[in-house]
């Protein structure tokens, strides 16, 4: 029989693990874990309930570390409290294919919520898991019947602080309330360059509590009592989040480099290490852990009575509230679309598909919203304070807003970033399917968040607004030009930018059907013609790029998207009549239009004909469809009404004859 | 003789232009300057230290509107005050080619410091210029010569303060104690999608006092004397910057408009402008100033006296240091580069051209650093908390850190964003070539402050290192995959991603060399062998593109970048034993390349051979360049140690080999 296992004891096995993992793989951050283990004894021991038996069981809290390097941390919980992460697996740090890669990524190893290491973004992902929680809260619950009921618990530190994206998350946290987020700061006073006071002095306390959170501490983080006493006050917060400032000494344990940078990013090295053994009082050899301290962490006994009564109660919420609780299963626990999902797509495409209508695509994408949103209950939208310009909005959608919960329409704020890594976080947790609008230049503040989502496979939809020059008069600061190329590159996200109500419509239905990656819409702010199209074509929108206006001995082959398949069907039209047929192939997703078998691709494009591309951004990038020639917009854009705009940079349907003509001319000399 | 203007008057002269522009327009945005008119007059009445006869005059003031959708306010103050714009480009608001454009837009409208719009941006920028103002007093001022010493005021909205990077100029400007520094907060509880208590509920007062600001108000904002009251007191600050909150109405004066979003981004129209024009006393027609307000408003008297006091004390000091002077002139006046520049240009090229180091190009960066820096006196670095990464610093170059002005490289902390909104400041300001470091994969964080640097043609260098899937352990989040290429779409950035010692030091002196526009330097963390070259090839580098090792009869092209032109050379090697040459094309710089003659591209790239692109990155980009086949990272990468990502994801010399082999014989079937 082993001695029991004090808290210390606790708080120096993941100390050890972490020095030890870092020091094996020669890579990696020592100091935080080291920093935080009593922060994690408090927590993970004491108050966090979840089931290491089934990671996924929907009414577990969150736990998201922020702070990504300090991943060996989080893997030693993971390991100690019962996860399928095996000590080997632990030795497997940052090692090519090992499941405890160099940061935290979610749906690689057991029991991680998010990836994370972009600072700032996991405590906005937070933001969003406690959004997710308060939302089904209020739409599954009934009276005696709390099947939704947890907390989101986050660790950070000052980078996370010190990241802009904090500010979006910290503000919106407040005016939601989520009272159930809890974040625990860990406040070691120094970052990779040192001492932080040089470049950090914010006074952190008094920033929480002006944006509405409760805040406790600062307090002396290696007291596990402490830390447990506050998370206990946190726990019953009604109305606010709640920050734990929690004092600590990065690296702590360690005689010559805890309290300094140098124990932030490499090993200790093997002396240092054998020093730090002594100096906590931890004789075991490395990887090794005492029964007593393994019994002392192992939640998996305490994790599946917690989700057992938790069955018991969703059995007896399923047995008053048959219906609701289908629905919950659906969302929650399956994360599958609606039953019906295939007839909404095939009304969706039987009333816009042969649409006539010449809209901005952006009104479009409203009036599709307007059709899909009924049915697809988990769609949640919102806007970074672009609402009526977005057109996120639809009938009866509602808002979140401050405290009001009852909405499906979130008013974000101007924060694009903080609304995509938000949103991250809602689709994370599961029970919705969230979309937000900003205009398109301003991808650029959210676009690590959208990287992110690609990353970790997330359905995320962004609606991006005023897609180019065609904005007109608010000038180049807010014409994207380079962005729909920019967006593409990002491996797993689908980019759509259709040219009218039928492309939207699809549109809207791919990114919907992809499970596991997020997709981007770029819609016009100006008026696009409708294309007509035989049904045969409508069905072919779905490849990402189809024949949409073809002629017998075509000469050349025109490939637009967006607002330039109407330019590109004009110059088809003028071509005609100038005895040079051409083909049009739209191309609204090339990301969805690569994917589709080489047969395919070939029959769109052509074979032996010139291609030439024209769209209203970037031009070079066209080469990659092997077009010799492209009108686009290699420049910065100006202000001036859409129109006028469009024929100072020579995008034009004239322009584009000529291209051609130009084009056809030179493969014949 | 008209009767005397009062400051109603003056401020409803703002109203009146502003309102009547936007409508003759038919597009802006009234409500702000409405809003904001009276907080103009006694900024710019009575405060503003400035002459409207030479807007460059380097001890002026500077005025940064952050909210720059609010721009008819500032062309109505840069008119009034008698800039060298008139009533008609005024009428010209919003047209193309005007010099009033939607938002204000820097060196296209007299009197404009920084162009605005992308909300949070103008703020960040007013932090760089205090603190260019700070540094620069501290450089150049000698007891009795005060030749730097003005204030940077701005005007900001409730948008900028939602956007996250708020948060890292504020904190910024506290820990510097830029007392200089004066921002006034139009908080009128309005945005676009309504009151913002939905959404927005911070203490604004108590964030600020939180980062070391002292904070003015609320006061009302249309009181010119409490607003004139509290310029004063924030002039005199010794060591905090200011925030003045400023309760107004968006729209004041509108009687069915004001307090309302839809004042904020549409014409009030004809029937709302006659009777806002009825509530505020305005009985003249649009555009129609009286000479009264006029005289009241005209500037250029006190200004150019102003300015002649300063030049009077500027004639002293230049007696008393001419040398100082004579330096401060070159590089805040003339903004050139040191007389001896080219020479520095060419000892770098000698050091470093031959060199046979293999070292990591972040390594070799630093070295070169640390030969320019101190014949560069106006190279100010820094980097986002990651100098021991970055390698940004340099012998002797001392940290801008707090209140410590005396050294030459900032620690920005972790504010990606932040750093590059500063450094544009910095460069506008004049006196300085801000450079900055961080990790590649967070230029997402950073990416709108480049387009504004590249769209502002500053000369602010990112040196971006860790630039591939060769940072190894950090994984996925960390390696950038599409970086490259989509930083090269940007308009007018050049970005460079050097092979070795030699190309990293052209990178530098080409990227110094160029006046208006920044450079991104693409930086690896790893070691890369260094290549022999002729001193013809060092010579050639600077073109961006160039043949590095030529075949006679070389059957392909093979075109590398940075960390790949070695693993091309390797291959080029193994190809000649197979009996395949090939051309080894390095291309450091896409964008310069893409400047040079077609002859030279032609001569480089070949003609009639077939491309084979590789790098550590998305491949499909290559297209552009004609390649008919590329090696890449078409996906996320992976936590492992940097040699086993390689081998994983398949970029190996043995697969380059494989490549070239399979291309040439597809081209021969």
């Amino acid at each position: 029989m082993t001695s029991p296992s004090t808290p210390a004891d606790m708080a120096n096995a993941l100390r050890a693990l972490s020095m030890d993992a870092v020091q094996r793989a020669n890579s990696g951050h020592p100091g935080a874990p080291m920093g935080m283990a009593e922060m994690a004894v408090a927590l993970w021991s004491r108050h966090l309930r979840h089931d290491p038996s089934d990671p996924h069981w929907p009414d577990r809290d969150r736990f998201v570390l922020s702070n990504g390097h300090a991943s060996m941390l989080l893997y030693a919980l993971l390991h100690l409290t019962g996860y399928d992460l095996s000590i080997d697996d632990l030795k497997a740090f940052r090692q090519l294919g090992s499941r405890t890669p160099g940061h935290p990524e979610v749906g690689h190893t057991p029991g991680v919520e998010t990836t994370t290491g972009p600072l700032g973004q996991g405590l906005t992902n937070a933001v969003g898991f406690a959004l997710a929680e308060k939302l089904l809260a209020h739409e599954f619950n009934r009276p005696g019947h709390a099947i939704v009921d947890h907390h989101t618990y986050v660790f950070h530190g000052d980078g996370c602080l010190m990241e802009g994206i904090s500010q979006e998350a910290i503000s919106l946290a407040g005016v939601w309330q989520l009272n159930k987020l809890v974040a625990l700061y860990d406040d070691n006073g120094i970052s990779i360059d040192g001492p932080v006071q040089g470049w950090f002095a914010d006074d952190t306390a008094a920033r929480f509590r002006a944006c509405g959170w409760d805040v406790i501490g600062p307090i002396d983080g290696h007291d596990v009592a402490l830390v447990d006493t506050a998370l206990a006050r946190a726990r019953i917060s009604a109305q606010r989040p709640t920050l734990i400032i929690c004092k600590t000494r990065i690296g702590q344990g360690s005689p010559n480099r805890a309290d300094t940078a140098k124990a932030h990013g490499e090993p200790l090295g093997a002396a240092e290490i054998a020093l730090t053994r002594a100096a906590i009082g931890w004789a075991h050899a490395p990887f090794e852990i005492p029964d007593a301290v393994r019994l002392a962490w192992d939640a998996r006994e305490n994790g599946q009575a917690a989700h057992r009564g938790w069955q018991q109660r969703f059995a007896a919420y399923r047995a008053a509230h048959p219906a609701l609780a289908a629905e919950f299963e659906r969302r929650v626990l399956q994360r599958a679309l609606p039953a019906d999902f295939a007839e909404t797509v095939a009304e969706t495409l039987v009333r816009f598909g042969q649409s006539t209508e010449h809209v901005a695509s952006r009104k479009a994408s409203q009036k599709v919203l307007a059709q899909l949103a009924p049915r697809i209950p988990e769609l949640l939208g919102g806007s970074a304070d672009l609402t009526g310009s977005n057109l996120t909005d639809f009938p009866g959608c509602g808002a979140v807003t401050g405290g009001h919960v009852e909405g499906r329409h979130i008013h974000y704020g101007v924060r694009e970033f903080g609304m995509a890594a938000v949103m991250n976080g809602l689709a994370l947790h599961g029970g919705f399917i969230p979309y937000g609008g900003t205009f398109l230049t301003f991808s650029d503040y959210s676009r690590n968040a959208l990287r992110m989502a690609a990353l970790m496979k997330q359905r995320v939809l962004h609606v991006f607004t005023h897609d180019s020059i065609g904005l007109g008069e608010d000038g180049p600061t807010h014409q994207p030009v380079e962005h729909a190329a920019s967006l593409r590159l990002i491996p797993n996200l689908d980019v759509w930018r259709p040219c009218d109500e039928a492309e939207t419509a699809v549109a809207w239905v791919h990114a919907l059907s992809q499970a596991d990656r997020p997709s981007a819409l770029l819609l016009s702010r100006q008026n696009l013609p409708a294309q007509p199209r035989t049904p045969a074509q409508v069905l072919e929108i779905r490849r990402g790029g189809y024949v949409l206006s073809d002629r017998a001995q075509a000469q050349a082959v025109l490939l637009a998207t967006g607002s330039e398949v109407g330019m590109a069907v004009a110059a088809q039209q003028r071509l005609d009549a100038l005895g040079v047929p051409v083909r049009v192939v739209s191309i609204p997703s090339t990301t969805v239009f690569d994917r589709q078998d080489a047969a395919w691709r070939r029959t769109v494009l052509g074979t032996g004909l010139p291609r030439i591309g024209v769209e209203a951004g970037v031009s070079r990038w066209w080469g990659q469809y092997g077009c010799v020639a492209a009108l686009g917009v290699d420049r910065f854009g100006e202000s001036g009404p859409a129109a006028a705009v469009f024929a100072h940079v020579g995008l034009t349907v004239e322009a584009l004859v000529e291209l051609v003509q130009q084009t056809l001319a030179a493969e014949a000399a």
